[in-house]
């Protein structure tokens, strides 16, 4: 038997294990699975620059007992199951690699409850975040974790999210109390509770949140939520150089002002931004920050800042109270991903998201701006540089095989950095694809070894979101 | 063959295997290994009621090497290793039960290194939290975590711990950046980095955090700092009643006043600190605050509180702003377990550790109450009420059999009102024995199995700490 018959009867296996599942799968849900080409499509890529892939059928679950079933049977015929929020990852998250059932959980996209007096809701995995706060407008609370895109609340979960104003009041894994996840064969489990903090057992809900969906499918989760702050300051900052913005970040931090975001653009992003907003800032690196508080206290501290970053070559300096103008200008903030690939002209962004130690964040930033430059990628620089967390974007054509490979030059180059540094490979996009090289990097062969390990107690017949996170094969370069 | 007799000759294998190991462990530390009485019989107890068990041995590692070859023999020899701090468990967290090699990380208490421009530094797990501050002094920065008891930061790190001023500042699972552990092999793992935040991959971290030495020994401790605050002010204030006092604390977490402690002492243990630590405070109810800040919002912040505590029913409110008062006053606070033992005449401890939603807190402190005096326990009662947490320590004689069952009772009563609300039955001491029994009753039991699914990929032969935290046999009451 030679190597193409193997492969023709291994194919011939897995579409009769496949029309087995698809068929339980439609029995179960009728309507509420597709196989249409236009569908499988659109459920098969995400914002990123990797190449998308078709899965063998989507699926629309509306309760937690549908996702229960859909995992039980997939698990039953051991065909793949990739967790789909909206599409924003950008490391290839969502992509089916190995083909498989993806779950989509736009239908799960109630508010369940919300307790002000305990400052939480719970939500289902489906919903976005600015849907969320719309719906709590009328609470004066907020759900602050805000990654720039509309992204799932579930998503959110899956990436270990956080955004422009973590720096005050954290990520994903600082906000999330308590969640519902299905496992791999359908057992429904519950980590957490609605209690500020626990010590009873082990930390089941940290290990669901940032892992991607290869370890279950989360379908309830309660989140915490703060006031919203009765005064929000915003602070626009100009400069005439990168090292002089990125610096006086750092000292701000170093000061322990408390600044509710710090935001670098670099000269670049500004372009781009003007370009994608109509706006028309000044096309030099820029620090956007905001204070949340009190009247007085922000109005204290916003001078004190000031007088920081004037002495740190700041100009052009702007205040605004104003909510209106202050959304006007977060927007045109969180539409950098969409003016990144629309800058000059239509692109992919390779997107780099290391976070380091502020003493090293400096350099850090300093060192990717020029290595980009040396090899003639366009690649905007957008930093929630309070974290120590920045993002350039490379700009690629994903048929450009020499760019893409000089891009992956910088990125890498610029992982190898900050993890040297004491940092990290992502800050909060994720790993999904594009950082699994980097993580023996990271924390070391032994220390990947022991994800493994829990990987396989948790999903034994490696089912779940396959191909992400975890590297193929390991190479201890510790 | 008679059961005796298998017995008999199960405990001679035992003992040779021990014999083994025990040689090969004195070949290795010489005198850093004892299996003196006195010494057997100090690592054998903690601070809690439950009944001390002699190990076999105690070990003294000085560096991370030592505790890797230690777990090596033992892990070849499959004898228990009990990592031990220094002994402050109340909830017998750190008892031999099954025998084996206590490892005392005492001797590995060093400080490594301190990053002010980070806000961090690293540790080792035998360092004590008092030491580390005497040491970060001069640096402005301060390790906030503050348990109550002088624990070391190995053994907070393993119990999760948190106390008085979490509610600002968070617990052990907040401010964690990184930690070197060894595994039950010997095997030596990294997690996390010493950036602010990470996506990169499974939160390894928060796993070990909490897991009380079941799943491994952490040697080394990355830890965030936050500034000494610039104000300090403490307020007192006292009630006629429990329910005013909790109420008080209630809307005052309510209406997000930024205190960075709320503690509440019932009548009766306000009487037991008097009596240890000669002070004369009126025996009602009170509430101890502290706000830290700029000297402005302190202040404003501090009438705000003050106005509301009135309000709600405060009477004998006292402010102080010198840093000794305070400083008295707190180590007064610091000594309610000692306090307590030696009230009225000397007793053990049985101690309660829920944590609840904010919501629930009047109704569980109030119940708890009432249901130890109809059950002639004397309890008095403590809570880091900005968290929802608080204990009932309930005095018992350990000889005293149905105090004992009447003091259980109560404990067990307390913890299906905290779970039934949405809460936990340990905010902060963790499992240990005591509280193995309610993990099904607050997980269910396919959370409880996914915990267990994971002790054997990292702990296969069940020998890290044994008999602690999961059940012994599951019992669903989901």
């Amino acid at each position: 038997m030679s190597v193409g018959d193997t492969t023709t009867v291994r194919q011939r296996a897995h579409r009769s294990v496949l029309t087995a599942a698809l068929g339980d799968l439609r029995a179960l849900l009728g309507e509420r699975m597709s196989t249409g080409d236009s569908v499988l499509a659109q459920y098969g890529r995400d914002e990123s620059w990797h190449r998308p892939q078709l899965p063998d059928a989507v699926v629309f679950p509306e309760t937690t007992k549908d996702v229960s079933d859909i995992c039980a049977i997939c698990y039953r015929h051991e065909v793949p199951i990739i967790p789909y929020g909206v599409g924003s990852s950008v490391e290839g998250a969502l992509i089916p690699v190995s083909g498989g059932v993806v779950v989509s959980l736009g239908r799960m996209n109630q508010v369940l409850s919300v307790d002000p007096g305990n400052f939480d809701c719970t939500v289902q995995p489906g919903l976005q975040r600015r849907a969320l706060n719309e719906y709590l407008r009328d609470t004066g609370l907020t759900f602050t974790v805000d990654p720039g895109a509309d992204a799932s609340i579930g998503g959110m979960v899956a990436t270990r999210a956080s955004g422009t104003n973590a720096v005050r009041y954290g990520t994903m894994a600082d906000v999330v109390r308590a969640m519902e996840v299905v496992l791999v064969d359908g057992t429904v489990i519950r980590t957490g509770t609605r209690a500020a903090k626990s010590a009873a057992g082990y930390d089941l809900g940290h290990l669901f949140i940032g892992s991607e969906g290869t370890l279950g499918i989360v379908t309830e989760i309660t989140v915490r939520l703060f006031p919203i702050p009765e005064t929000v300051v915003a602070m626009t900052c100009c400069f005439e150089t990168l090292k002089q913005a990125v610096d006086a970040s750092v000292e701000v931090m170093q000061a322990s002002l408390p600044v509710a975001r710090i935001e670098l653009l670099d000269d670049l992003m500004i372009d781009a931004v003007n370009s994608y907003s109509k706006t028309a800032m000044p096309v030099v690196p820029h620090l956007f920050f905001e204070l949340h508080g009190d009247p007085e206290s922000v109005r204290r501290n916003a001078e004190a800042v000031e007088e920081m970053v004037k002495a740190a070559g700041g100009f052009s300096i702007e205040w605004s109270e104003n909510r209106e103008e202050q959304n006007r200008l977060w927007r045109a903030r969180h539409d950098c991903a969409y003016a990144c690939m629309a800058y000059r002209r239509p692109r992919k962004m390779l997107t780099t998201d290391v976070c380091v130690p502020i003493p090293a964040l400096t350099d850090c930033i300093l060192s990717a701006s020029e290595d980009a430059k040396a090899n003639d990628i366009v690649a905007p620089v957008l930093g929630h540089v309070g974290d120590g967390n920045f993002h350039m974007v490379l700009l690629i054509d994903p048929d450009d095989v020499d760019e893409i490979r000089r891009a992956e030059g910088v990125s890498r180059r610029l992982v190898e950095r900050a993890i040297a540094a004491g940092g990290t490979c992502t800050g909060e996009h994720g790993v999904g694809l594009g950082k699994r090289d980097y993580l023996v990097l990271e924390h070391g062969s032994a220390a990947v070894e022991t994800m493994r390990a829990i990987k396989r107690a948790l999903d034994p017949k490696g089912l779940m979101n396959p191909g992400k996170i975890l590297p193929e094969s390991q190479i201890d370069t510790a």
